[in-house]
């Protein structure tokens, strides 16, 4: 794997190289780290790779990687939104897979030229949507699928952060909050998408309409950083989707709560090893990670025995590990793809087009199309 | 104090006993707690009062308990909302304070008409709205109007409930899912503005400005049991009001998150008896009930050390301690009163028709107007 | 009711007279809460009774009462453990029924005395061991009673506090570290005993043998301030009773966990309100106050729906509605009675002398007779 | 990193080579992982290494890793206990350092001869008490020695786990009740010696005395599966250290709890992101894993920001990480080393003794000593 971003200072790419590796299907052995030659080998140190394969700029690093015979088999690109486009672009035209953060691009539009040269190239692409990589989450969506609550009515998640809530220092508050480089949702594209793309995986149901309130809360601030919005999902199930980094105190408190007409379940990403499932008799079972309630795909997504914690990097690696998959020509279903990033960057342009429209007193249900 | 309603399978009649009588200021002494004689004395031996003051209708209770010498001081209502009105009315006529059960009316200008008789009665109205009586809630309202929150910018109240989701069945159920009983308003009146007073009570702003997704989400279901609002508040802030009464599995989840421009709080009826204040620089503090870190009006509220679990139904006497102050001519500024009942129905009233608009295309933001 | 104790200052006798009044079945209507005249007249006035009722000893109270047609009918004794033999002694002696607080007495000895009065006066006699009252305490009991667990393997009881873990000053703490007016043991006697009763009461095994460490960890303290104790049940199950009152930071933090070979259950009292049950298929399941899961005597137990809290005083509440059932000559058979008394004061005094012989370098376990 | 043991069906083996290379400083890249040559091979592929370095036996791989330029470094050693000594005398005396899975040995006079061995070897030894290197356990440890807690009184440490409170069916659970493989100790020895390592571990205090009850509790168990030890430290503080293997429905439930004369703190592994401190002022506090009120050893040993739930691997990798710096010479003072080792096993001992004596009607407290 060769990736693309994640130089000094950078908080995910350290991330994305443990979770690659934990389950040593993929190992990291070059990248294009930054655009200035001495960060990129100061980040090949950090990393600890040959820092013969750490190149100054991605076309560098196809074509070095190329000329060797061990070269790199796909990139991780793990820089901020506005460059995912390019250097997916680019490596799909080098013949290279492409695992990519999220958001998928900057704007819909780009969304769509991204899908055209996915198709054109017929090789895999992958969206690091990290949370639906929690075996908890897994099960939660396969309880759904197999009918565990019924028909779904109602949804509600929700991603609170704090981290924005005074003035945005430090490189990774920086990018998040210039809209030049975060692309023209702030909150909503960072986290948002995470929270919607979540709610579609448990349920397996897409949304089709919103209703919404983006807000620009800190001063001065120059994107959203405080997203209200409500839901109507395709089988008419209602739904609401919050997301904020000025919610002080808050950290990292995506959760997600989805109720049928026969049972309701909750998951917490910060305890993450419970999944809380009630029924309409009264009754309450706590599922946990590892344990011996648990579905096929879950069980196989843990790598303890339950009580022993795990988090987000083994989510992550779950991610991962089905990108893997796919590259050895498996399947792996659950994979968030090219699909995925479409519909996540409709969701964040009719997010704030719903916000607007609500604003200027227009109508307030907007439809979501992909 | 005599009780109007109340009678056989009632749930809140002997919530409101208990209530008024934990403090031993206010005993419960007559009632018409149903317009059938028969079930009105059958009511009076499980409240184990007198049966002579067990009367059939309320005029008679205001005309029995006149002639003694030791005659009932005020009323308590806790009958169906479409009676609150006139009960309230004939109470205030016969010289009798009022203490109600919420929503106060069945309509807005039910409300107002109301509103006038308070005003031309010159007598203590209360509401009791249960949950602005616990003691962390008092703490919480102490702290951000102390300015530890600092501006405040985000409010998310939520009232998730299960018990709807199925039939409506029972005396409870059948009342609230009635139109004519209930009001135009179903889970948006009945747990919706409990919601919608918690938020004002604790951040002492006024809402401005809704809009709504209202939903009768249980197939044949006459009025909204699920219902999703977004809130603007008096200063710009933010917040999203949420209740529904079809999550399967939700008990009695009201909570509370208030989140400013230096802490965020938190708190939860369902663990009434902590409240936990994060600040911008990272820091948890975890506030308990009858412990050493509250304000005087908090502290006052509690009944035992900290460690022995108060609830409901001490919230709920300290609302009646409140009325039994104001009944002696002290001031209780914390007890809601018609102002809130005005709020409370225009509540109900504009998220009503700020759901039926979103819905309609119409536009989005519904100001909120008393 | 007339009360014994319960001065200015007082905390439990408050919480007597809510507790005794909640189900209106019981009215406190006389007291003699100090042998100051003085200062039980100024109780009177904080009980809101007629200062007529408020006697300056309770041989004075026993003949006014007698006096008059509607005295009273038992007494509860709420005066600090010294106190406990001579008020019950004379109540018996006047032919008054009695509840009292625990511990029953300040020594075995006197508890064997007061077992040979009641006896003697065949009136009945109930302990407020309150924590049993706790409707998921009977729950637990009556699943564990029904084989929800199997064979009862073993048990971890724990009452932890922290409010005596600085220098004791206030009246409470005060008589509590004074051996003189709480008997041999402190901390043993104060809450070990409710550890105690909870675990026999829940598990319906009788502890036969003890291995204690009691320490006196304030410096210049009296008495023992924490306690850890190893049990053997007469069914050969282990068990394990911690109970401290120097743990900083700890409130009212009771819990009781209990492993049978099929399943195990998890109760802890600042969270009263749910039951957790694991079985040995690696299922767990919350049972809920006021839920639908509840057996007859649990759910007979609350007064609210579920998501109410009920916690302390409800409790306490339903300790006497028993003591009230049996005074109509009912049977409640869970109400801790005289023999509850004498095991109680066995424990602590084997406890104390378990402790000594292992500080001492003699045998380990020592064996529990009544 | 060569690894012995961890052949097919071993659950420590996999965690050891993820939590190794977490940190990319370490590489497993031979083994010895099973005495049949067929099931090593098979290991090899499922670690993906190279199958021509899994080698049927430790002394074949200590001689064929030597024979190469780019041998192995060290050995980590994951085989049952028994295994221990023999396989840490082998690698010592081919000049290999030690990483060990716990306990070190099967006996005291074991763990004494291999203390031998290190200091002849001069060579690093380590042992994996992975929930030492939990982020919030190192600013536990390093708020006490700081003075926080000002002097520790008070330590409760328990280990409750489920999973053997059947029939020990299965690889893991069958050596582990094996008294020939696991040593004297079965539970004391698997879990206990981690809840006696935390102790010690976190308060920066040596246990002096111990007064303990194992059980054998499961029919026809071999080894002890149920212990309740109390403990006195060097300072005279108390303390209860609780293991058990027969509570069913805990999962691997380790927790410590530390009491001073200012304040107290709370740890649990199931939520090992979070620390509780309470002081005597009342004062509750919540510190985050990643936060910002971390110290320098605890805020270094976290890979994500706060609200990233890290868990068990994450803490195994933070051990590993201490022992690739004793590997380059760097100080690791907080790495379990073969004092830890000979502690543990003395523990083990003495504990098994004293619950022998205390059994026999002997002398309680025993004393231990290294």
């Amino acid at each position: 794997m060769g990736m693309i971003g994640g130089g000094p200072g950078a908080f995910i790419g350290p991330i994305h190289r443990i979770a690659a590796e934990m389950d040593r299907e993929i190992e990291l052995v070059a990248g294009a780290f930054s655009s200035d030659a001495g960060r990129s080998r100061a980040a090949a140190e950090t990393y600890r790779i040959d820092p013969e394969r750490a190149y100054p700029s991605m076309e560098a690093m196809f074509a070095g990687e190329k000329a060797r015979g061990d070269g790199i088999d796909f990139v991780a690109i793990v820089s901020p939104n506005y460059h995912h486009l390019p250097a997916a672009r680019a490596a799909l035209a080098a013949g290279l897979p492409v695992l990519s953060d999220k958001p998928a691009t900057s704007t819909y539009a780009e969304a769509q030229e991204l899908a055209g040269h996915v198709a054109a190239a017929g090789l895999p692409y992958g969206l690091t949507h990290t949370y639906s990589g929690y075996p908890l989450v897994r099960e939660a969506r396969a309880r759904i699928a197999a009918g565990a609550l019924g028909t779904v009515r109602k949804v509600v998640v929700e991603y609170p952060q704090g981290w924005l809530a005074g003035e945005a220092s430090g490189k990774q508050a920086e990018w998040r909050t210039d809209p030049a480089r975060s692309g023209p949702g702030g909150c909503i594209g960072d986290i948002g998408t995470h929270a919607f793309q979540l709610a579609e995986f448990v349920t397996g149901l897409q949304v089709t309409q919103l209703l919404a309130d983006l807000g620009a809360v800190v001063p001065g601030r120059l994107v959203d950083d405080d997203c209200s919005v409500l839901l109507r999902f395709e089988n008419g199930a209602r739904g609401v989707l919050l997301a904020s980094q000025i919610e002080v105190g808050e950290m990292n408190g995506l959760r997600i709560r989805v109720y049928g007409d026969k049972a309701g379940l909750i998951w917490k990403q910060e305890v993450p090893n419970t999944l809380t499932i009630n029924t309409l008799d009264g009754r309450t079972e706590i599922v946990h990670a590892g344990g011996s309630q648990l579905g096929p795909d879950a069980a196989s997504r843990t790598r303890t025995p339950t009580g022993h914690p795990e988090g987000y990097l083994e989510a992550f690696a779950n991610i991962y590990r089905d990108f893997a998959a796919v590259l050895r020509g498996e399947q792996a279903p659950l994979l968030p793809g090219i699909d995925t990033a479409l519909r996540g960057m409709a969701f964040i342009a009719t997010a704030v087009a719903a916000s607007r429209d609500a604003n200027d007193g227009k109508a307030g249900w907007v439809k979501l199309t992909v």
